[in-house]
């Protein structure tokens, strides 16, 4: 399946082997939440290490650790929708990372919704009887 | 450094372990954002594989795979804190799920606040100049 059939398909298509992928690298990284602080939305799950979070603090700009490229990631630095960093939560028990931000740019997702705008959040289908509703 | 002080201080001690020892028991789980559908709050990231969501469906109680135990988790059996299951959300690349719960009993995470209540997200911490500051 591709990645656009992946992405604005209907299709249920879960990908179980991210997690090895990213565990693969040896990469010592924690899962990271970002939310919108103003909207509440949940807009991504990403990676982080200790260089990716000592950025994110020095810099108030969302840093994430690239998994894939193996590289620091600023998000949104070539899109311009980069994510202000609002507050920094940890869990009970230090394994993740809870980043509350402010959108500075228009979008979130790399993706695009119908009228070509960036999508606002990653999480823009639920799951309805086994099929991708597209919410609105 | 003990499970009391990681959970109980004021010391930040991320464990950046935790991915490589998900993915070192070779289980095909992906991350699981667990949102309260009202208040909104980040309650907990959790992993789950595809027995464990489509128990959460069938059953309409969030249920998670325990990558220490290896086995079906549902939140809250033991403690009575399950957690109604209202909607599922995927993400674009299909690697990461968002449940969107409703509280069944009071709290939330494992921990226990200064009243003895179970704290009401994992996410009680914020971190502010190195430190963790609890929040009220």
């Amino acid at each position: 399946m591709s990645m656009k059939e992946i992405e604005e398909g209907n299709e249920l298509r879960l990908d179980f082997t991210k997690l090895q992928k990213v565990a693969g690298t040896g990469l010592p990284v924690l899962p990271v939440v970002v939310q919108d602080a103003d909207s509440r939305d949940v807009l991504l799950v990403a990676y982080s290490n200790r260089e990716a979070l000592e950025r994110s603090l020095e810099t108030g700009v969302a840093t994430f650790w690239s998994t894939s490229r193996n590289e620091l990631w600023i998000k949104g630095r070539t899109s311009g929708d980069t994510l202000a960093l609002v507050d920094v939560r940890v869990n009970c028990e230090q394994n993740s990372l809870l980043y509350l931000v402010r959108r500075v740019g228009g979008g979130v997702c790399h993706t695009r919704d119908a009228s070509g705008q960036t999508r606002r959040t990653c999480y823009y289908r639920s799951l309805k009887d086994g099929k991708l509703d597209f919410l609105t």
